[in-house]
């Protein structure tokens, strides 16, 4: 059996799965794991939907942008930034009105911003018990583009918004002897008491292997000449997903937002 | 040795922490399994400020709701949601601009949300390798409060903005020897396929070990016979620091995202 040091160092991603199902005692263990998950103040501001009909596995894999591999995953979570579940509460167990000293306020950006650390901590928490049982997974980034059609397919409130997706399922035995994935050096990442600037020759050092993977493989822009930045610049930073990412994550960040009252008006 | 999930299931928030410091060699093996998080197209959207300056530790635990434990912490890593690397490298390495076919657009609200799964999912990657390591930690989620005053202590540009702090060290042995804190159980975090509100019961079913608890504490609010939710409303959502936090994050989020062109103007 690994060590849980060796669980972290030899993770990677898979997306594509052996086709048995996740056994429900795996699942049972996998979601005990993942409540063990440090929360802000033990409020358990997360929570899970776990996508089982195949029509809704299908519409999901279009709208994170048209990848088959997600409806055909065994296991599908998507987890939700949730303080909906305290608005009902406060709301039918009358919290909100009881005590004269505590006037109403709505979510605001600092409820969405520890919803989204107690969201995307479980997640991650998630990816690591799904290792220790045997699981590979796999984050869908994607799930922030078409807002309103998830929150759709999904019956979200505006409360209880994406916060990450995770697929999991069996790994082929393949797909665990690839290399792992070129990481920068420490020294790029970690900085002291100050927030250090990197110029284009730092970050292509911190990135050299990257580019270097890639150059052997003739893939970079220019002619092969450009810098594993430049790629990302045209292939991600540029590409429609990631306009559509932008456009639909302010439509959900504003929607959340949008109900806050300043500190100002609850005062006044 | 604990097994990795014994590790989940074992693992507790700990603050206050040996006054011994953690030895290089531990802190380099916490970096290098930290490093292994998974991160969106492998962009790793984050970067970490190890906080050693006795002064600016001390600053940072009164502008984190005025709580000393953090400036006696052995270690104190704030980790950034950190796009600035990829702006300014894109900017010196004329990334920007050199092709007609890429114009150039401004960090939105979407890389802002990948950024802050990157780096709260690194965030938790180090907890976990703490645990192993024999170091135990504690979020602190006040960082998002003060959001101007943090960012001028740490030299925080626009697009590395904090997305959660941790303290780590080695635990005294009474501490690990405590009860673990309750959780909700499975089916109240668990959806499946949809959305499915709670109302003031379900939610009081949900936290009833939690309830029990504080009511053999007797501190439920009106006079013990509150709800944990009546609680949650009164002693934190109410509270000063979550008014604060609300403040806050919506100067950090709207920093970052109003540079945002839509794709509208970007097509036009």
């Amino acid at each position: 059996m690994k060590t849980p040091l060796e669980i972290l160092l030899e993770r990677r991603s898979i997306r594509s799965f052996e086709a048995r199902p996740v056994e429900a005692d795996v699942i049972a263990r996998l979601k005990e794991a993942t409540l063990r998950a440090p929360t802000a103040g033990n409020m358990v501001l997360w929570s899970v939907i776990d996508v089982q009909d195949p029509e809704r596995k299908k519409a999901l894999s279009v709208l994170c942008d048209n990848q088959p591999f997600i409806a055909k995953a065994p296991l599908i979570w998507v987890f939700l930034a949730d303080t909906q579940k305290w608005i009902d509460g406060f709301e039918s167990g009358d919290s909100r009105g009881k005590s004269p000293d505590t006037p109403w306020r709505a979510p605001g950006w600092g409820d969405l911003h520890l919803c989204m650390q107690d969201a995307i901590i479980a997640a991650q928490t998630a990816v690591i018990a799904a290792e220790s049982l045997g699981l590979a997974s796999c984050y869908v980034g994607d799930i922030i583009e078409n807002y309103e059609k998830v929150a759709s397919l999904l019956s979200l409130p505006r409360y209880a918004a994406p916060a990450a997706m995770l697929v999991f399922g069996y790994p082929p035995e393949a797909a665990l002897h690839r290399p792992l994935t070129p990481r920068p050096p420490q020294e790029a990442l970690f900085m002291i008491d100050a927030y250090r600037h990197m110029d284009a020759h730092d970050l292509e050092n911190a990135f050299s292997v990257h580019t270097e993977q890639l150059r052997e493989r003739g893939v970079l822009p220019y002619g092969n000449t450009g810098s594993y930045a430049d790629l990302y610049y045209i292939k991600k930073y540029s590409s429609g997903f990631m306009r559509e990412m932008n456009r639909s994550a302010k439509a959900f960040f504003e929607r959340w937002g949008d109900g806050m009252e300043t500190s100002e008006s609850q005062e006044g």
